[in-house]
């Protein structure tokens, strides 16, 4: 039962966060980012799959991998696209 | 142990989401927010909450807590600026 509920909860916090990446992809603008705040949330999801692994909790772990690759994503575009402007 | 990480892990992840609330309610500009993503994100860590009751892990229970609330005041901003403009 909690798994189900980790697992629906992971799922939409998740969800949450593409429209994001598919914005920044798509304009190629990354003015709104901020790459200090990118990098304090990559540390915070990286130690929420540290501390899913100790529990050994599969909803936690993955959902945070999925954060840790949207937002690592995220930290490239904003090197990427910065140059250009 | 876990409960270090896990504050820690809580702690960062709720910070990164201050400073878009800040931008919001200083700028009271809510043209790049999407209700409908602000609204997947609250029921998500809603159930992040529920989950961590259920575990009877606090370091959930609390950081997810904390962003029901910033979420809540982010949706509430949404309505109340967007008739501003």
């Amino acid at each position: 039962m909690e798994m189900i509920i980790g697992i629906v909860a992971g799922i939409l916090t998740s969800v949450s966060m593409v429209p994001q990446l598919v914005k920044v992809i798509r304009e190629q603008d990354v003015t709104n980012l901020s790459p200090l705040m990118i990098g304090v949330l990559l540390s915070g999801v990286g130690l929420w799959v540290v501390y899913g692994l100790m529990l050994k909790e599969w909803p936690i772990i993955i959902s945070n991998a999925f954060s840790v690759l949207v937002n690592t994503t995220l930290l490239v575009c904003y090197f990427m696209f910065r140059k250009r402007s």
